[in-house]
Parts: C-alpha cells; structure tokens; sequence
C-alpha cells in the first residue's frame, strides 16, 4: 500500500451502521478503503434514548472509528466533512479543501430530523440522532424536574412536570417508557416538594395506532403496556404548534378543536429526513431527483442512475423492496446494503460474475417500551413482555459484541437493572442552570 | 418538619467536598438542611485527567447530589446559582428571585482556574475544574491527532502532536502522564500517516521541582518517571505568551531569551483562584479583605469575622494552619472542615460547650503519574512506583464507595488497565471538526 496506486479505492463516507459494515466487510480484500466520517466514533443510535435519560454514558454506545478498524491494515479513517462530489474526477471534495480519489464511492450519511416544513420547532423540540442531541434532551428533562421542585405555583409546577413525546414510533416509545421510568422509579425520593411519580408523559400520534410498522396486535399491546405505565397515548393527534410553554394538538384531518398541553419539555420522534448529502450526490450524478424525505432512489444494485461506481445505501438511499414500496430506514438494512456493496465492489475487481440485485432478509423488528418490556416479530411469530424484552436484549447485545465496550455496557445494563438506578443523569453543556431550555 | 419554623435550618452553599461532607454529617441532627449548587452533581475531580484523556466517562466520577442525599429526609437539594446575601435578613439570594433563609450558612463554592492576569489565555489554554473543561480539552487532544493525521505538512504535522501542559503540580503531572499513555499505548496503530508514540509531551513549571508540595526526593522520582515515559519536564520556566499556535516560555525571573514551543493544544494547570463568592461573602460581612487567591480570611472555628453563623470552608477560605500559613486547598482540608462546622453547629443548637479550634489531619497527598507510576507521602514515610500507585487507587475507590457509581468506575478503571485502551475517546461538542480548538 506505498502509493496505493495499482489498488482499487473505495472511500465510504460515513461511518453509522452502513458505512461501518462495508468498511468491515472490505477487510483483507484487494481494496485501499477510506472511511470520512464528521464524527470520530460509530454511534448505536438505537440506544441514544438511554443517554437521555440518564440510564447509559455516550461512550457506552459509542466506539471510535479508529479503535473499530485499528487492525484492518487497507483502511484509512479520516475525520472530515464532506463538501462536495467531483464525479468527473471520480473524487470526493472536504471542507478543508483536500480532496480524495476513489474508484468506488458509497455514500452512506444516513438521515436526520424533519420537522415538516417546521424548522423553528428544532430548537423547541430537539429530536435524538447525535450524542448532543441526547444530552441536550437529558439536560432538559432533568432540569425541568429540578425547576420544579423550586416552583411555588402549582399550575408551572404542573406544566414542567409534562413531558410530551411527539411519535409513537419505536423511538417514541422508548423515549416515553424511559421518561416515565426515570420519573417513577430513578427519581423516586430525589425531591422534598413533590413526589416525581405524578410527571405525566404524553405521546402524540398521527396515525390511529404507536408503532404502525408492526403487526397492529403488538400495537394494541404496546398501547396497553404504555398506559400500564401512566403514560397517555394520544393517537389520530397532529401537533400544530409548539411554544415555549404549551404545544397544540389536532386532531387527524386538522378538524375539530385544537387541545392544548402545558408543557416545557417537548422530545421530536416523528420523522427523519435523508442527510443533505442525498440532494448532493443526486446533483452530481445528474438527472436523479430525490424523494420528498430527501433520499436518493437506487438501482436495485445500490448504485445510482447509470454510475456503476457510485452506490448509496441505508437511510440515505430509496431502494425498491419486493413489493415496490422503499425499504424502511432500519439499521439491518443498511447493514445488510453493506455487506451487499463490498461484495459487488470485489467480485467487479476480481472480475467475476455481478452480483444480483439487492435483497433485504427481514429478520424481524422490535422495539422496547421499558424495564422488562417489549415488542418483536420474526418471520411471523411476534412476542410481547419479558421474552420479547430479552430477545431485544440478546440483538443488542450481539450486535454491540462487535465493539470493544461491550463488556462495559453489559454490565452497566445489569447493573441499573438491578438498582433501578441511572447514574449518568448529569446536567451538562454551558448554559446556566436557570436559563430555559428553548 | 412541616414548616420548618422550629429547626435550626442549615444553607450550604456548594456540593464539592466540603460542602458534600457537611451536608452527610448533618444527617440525623436536628437541623433542616439546604444544599444549595450550580450543578446537579457531586464531581469527584482528581480524576477528571481521566475524564480529559477518554478513560472514564463524566457519569463514572459524578455522583447525582439528589442521589446522594436521597435518604437523608432532613435535607434538601436546590439547584440554582447564588447571586448575593442578605446577612441582615439572614438569608441567601438566588438568581430566579427566590430567597433562601438560614440559620447557619456554610459556604464552600470552591475555586476555579487562575491565569494570574492573562484572562486572554482561558480560550486558548482550558483548565480542568468542570466536567466541560475535561470534555473540551479531551475534543482538543483528539483532534490534535485528527488532523496530524491529514496534515501533509510535516512542521504542521509536528505542531499539532505537541502538547503544553503548563504548571508541575499533581494536576498537571497526571494529566502530562496521560495525554502520554494515550499517545503511546491507546492509539497505537489507530493512524496510517504518522506513529502516535512521536507526540511531544511538555510540562512547563515555573519552581525548581514538580510537585513541589511533594518531599523534594519524590519530586526527583517522579520527574524521572515522567522522563521515562518521553516526557519533556521544563524546570524554572514560565510561559509568557499562549498563541493559537505556539506558546513563548521564558527562565524564571524573566532574564534570558524566550523558547518557543510550537503547538496548538496547551492545557492550564498552573493555578487557582476562589470562587467570585468569596469576595462577596467577605464584602457582605465586611471589614474582610479576601487575599490575593480571593479566599477569605476565616478564624479557627472556620467563621468569618464576628459572624458566628457565617462558615467558609475549603478552596474558599484561607484557614490559618498550625504554621501560620493557610492550609493548602487539597480534597481532604475540606472534607475534614465539613465535618468539623458541622460538630460546631450542632453542638451549638444543643447548648454544649463550643468545640476547639479546627485542626487539620494530614493524613498525607499522592499524585498518580501514569500505568502503575505514582509517589506517596503520609506520616513521614514517602513511597514510589508500583506500591504508591496501589495505595492511590485503593485511597480513590475508599473515597469513591461513598456514592452508587463505585461498582461501574472500579470495573471501567480494571477494564482499562487490562485493556490499555480508553472507550470514552469521543469528540463531542457542537463545533464543526474542522474548526480549531482555539
């Protein structure tokens, strides 16, 4: 690898579930790979909603990107931000004017909140993608306790102790169910002038049930064991504003009367919108539109319009699944378009027969709503409560089994388990502890 | 404890060590006690070298103050930053308006940085006092190493993998130690243009010695270890210019030409300063000069002036030993003041005789230098190596038991030294990655 030159470059930018496992998957191939990410560590996103509230530290889901691929000797990580595509070229343009050659390009940015044409809500009501995202949320959800233990008002004491989660998704749900457990068991005894138990937690839906994209009896289920919990579920509900002090709810169709919710704290898990670097690469390839979340649509190969060089896959990337409809923004998805595309960029080298198209093996969802409880299905068995819980806990587990703390996860999860305890609930960032947080 | 109005109600200002300790001994006595802080955790701050350099996580050595004290039915957590006091009227002012009455007041806010005039250099060279200072300087060194690793230019390249530590004391030897440690065995092989084990480490003190509190013979040992460990260790020497890319170093006593070091990553150890609290609690008794540290003067029983109901404790007071000169500001000065104003308040509410003058145990210092490096003295005998290393960790978990956490820090710490690695490297922080630290 002196000069690299006679050797296939593959540059990977970003380095979440999908980037991260191409990288992985060109290990010890005839390959020379760069890895650019914005950020020095590979994230488990799916468990961001533990740094929030206090339950895990964000190096307990985090593992550096360097530590990750320190021994795969082809792979080059580089932290930088990309600005730019120069497809002519075939190189891939950074913010601090350098430049990087590929032969492959896999653009894999993943997605970010959308607020649906409601940027003003982002500061209001932060959702949770990056590690600042959480402690923002954890300072905020935190603080709101302790500004009510020193209101003497009922009414404000009331409002900040409403937390209000807008989707019922698998990230609303976890959310809910994690604030509320704060609340009822974490936090039990922490205040003199109010019993913690009393927070309401409330999630706004739009559509008629919490996590749509599973069977509607797990939804029937997870409603259930969130109201087991004194969590509302309010379903066929848009948020129409959100102020400082109060959110609007509507109902489904905008008619009827606006509810309104006295609230300070309001958490985003609504929707998500493909990382800008969709609309860039899209533009450079020329005469590819992306779709209205901002995704890239792909040939079923992964690759873009006729660049048989260029790929993009996870939730940057609107592939075609079996039935026409895209595939879902899921973690296994991107893993398994990983896995894909490395294969494809190395049989093209070798000169061997291409791959077919991409398939997704859908081995199943699930989605946590709290201590010992869950939701899963899997190749048409679905579960629900403990056992559902701890196969979440097995996936999880075997998935962050690949990184190097996972020792140290494992065991912080026991741990909490056992203490109901959340040790990492620490108020954190500049802003005076007075100040509000929007 | 309905209204309170017949309790001797007790206001600590500040949940440091000393004000921590006081608040544990007034468990259990007839007092209603208000613990009053900024933040919403206890910090155990020796280790936040640990926290700068990626080994332990912020949650491993914080410690939720309301978590703490949960138990302890007579006394209350009040997040909020004091702006004033109302020694007339007896009470202390907070910046949301309320105010809070007591009938002793002890205050122990501690002390923050000192650039002794040059508050310019705050940006350009961060101290370690706060869980963001650690998570700063921790995002500096990283990407120091970060664009070293895109940096064509070989004098460039040089610069950012030097780092200046300025100030000798144990501080600054830990952290020297462990910015080495993290270039050397950490993130070895984690680079494909440089080998991290040629990063500059320098510790510029301005005495003859590092550790100068130290017995001078563990100074000489551990001025060799830290030699052995590639550290360049600059005696008699002070800086006097800190630019966002090389730091000018003159001879003690100003003669002689000027060193230039160039690097961009300094880290301030050098000095403290008390708290902006002691001036204004000294001035709200008045006729109190606070010295030139900002402590405040402080009689034997640890009271201000002739106010018998006003304690100052800790980094904040200057507390005549029995030498004359004031006790240092070391964690167990304060712990052991805590204890003490707490006899002394109590004793006083049930009418016994007062106590003695405080009198402080030295029960001996330690400094940790690095992977089973550290020197010890107590009661005379002085230790090096691998033994004072031991007698460190054993004193630092005995300390760390106090609070719920010391299961995780023990089996982190234990995980890290098998492992030689630190999980908790993350840049965090809203800053672009390719900004520069200053």
């Amino acid at each position: 690898m002196a000069d690299g030159t006679a050797v296939h470059k593959v540059v990977i930018i970003g380095g979440g579930f999908g980037g991260m496992v191409a990288a992985q998957a060109l290990d010890k191939t005839p390959t020379h790979v760069t890895l650019i990410d914005r950020r020095n560590f590979h994230l488990f996103q799916p468990l961001l909603y533990q740094v929030a509230t206090g339950g895990l530290s964000p190096a307990n889901i985090a593992a550096p990107l360097r530590s990750v691929l320190k021994k795969q000797r082809n792979t080059h990580v580089l932290l930088g931000e990309v600005t730019g595509f120069d497809l002519a070229a075939k190189a891939v343009l950074l913010k601090d004017g350098h430049s990087v050659p590929f032969d492959s390009l896999v653009v894999a940015t993943g997605s970010t909140h959308h607020y649906f044409g409601h940027d003003e809500w982002a500061t209001r009501a932060p959702g949770l993608k990056t590690v600042e995202d959480a402690t923002e949320i954890r300072r905020r959800v935190l603080l709101a306790f302790e500004r009510a233990e020193r209101e003497p008002d009922p009414a404000v004491k009331a409002r900040l102790l409403t937390f209000v989660v807008v989707g019922g998704g698998p990230t609303g749900v976890e959310m809910a169910g994690a604030i509320s457990e704060l609340a009822r068991l974490t936090l039990s005894g922490d205040f003199r002038t109010f019993n913690p138990a009393i927070a309401r937690v409330i999630i706004v839906e739009g559509q008629n049930r919490v996590l749509a994209g599973f069977h509607p009896q797990l939804s029937t289920k997870a409603k259930a064991s969130l109201e087991g919990m004194g969590i509302e579920v309010w379903l066929d509900s848009h948020v129409t504003a959100i102020e400082p002090d109060h959110v609007l709810v509507k109902p489904e169709g905008g008619k009827g009367e606006a509810r309104r919710i006295d609230t300070e704290t309001v958490v985003w898990a609504a929707g998500v919108k493909a990382s800008p670097l969709g609309k860039m690469i899209a533009d450079a390839v020329g005469g590819v539109q992306v779709d209205r979340a901002g995704r890239v649509p792909v040939n079923p190969d992964c690759t873009v319009a006729n660049r048989p060089d260029v790929f993009v896959i996870g939730d940057l990337a609107s592939h075609p699944g079996k039935d026409g409809k895209p595939l879902p923004g899921l973690a296994p998805v991107a893993m398994q378009q990983g896995e894909y595309v490395a294969g494809v960029i190395v049989r093209r080298i070798k000169g061997e027969t291409p791959k077919g198209p991409f398939s997704y093996l859908d081995k199943g969802s699930m989605a946590t709503i709290g201590r010992a409880k869950a939701v899963a299905e899997s190749m048409g068995f679905r579960f629900s409560g403990y056992l559902a819980w701890l196969a979440w806990l097995f996936i999880h587990i075997l998935y962050l089994a690949r990184f190097e703390n996972r020792v140290m996860v494992l065991f912080q999860w026991f741990w909490n388990y056992i203490t109901r305890n959340r040790a990492a609930r620490l108020i954190t960032g500049l802003r005076p502890p007075d100040s509000r947080g929007a």
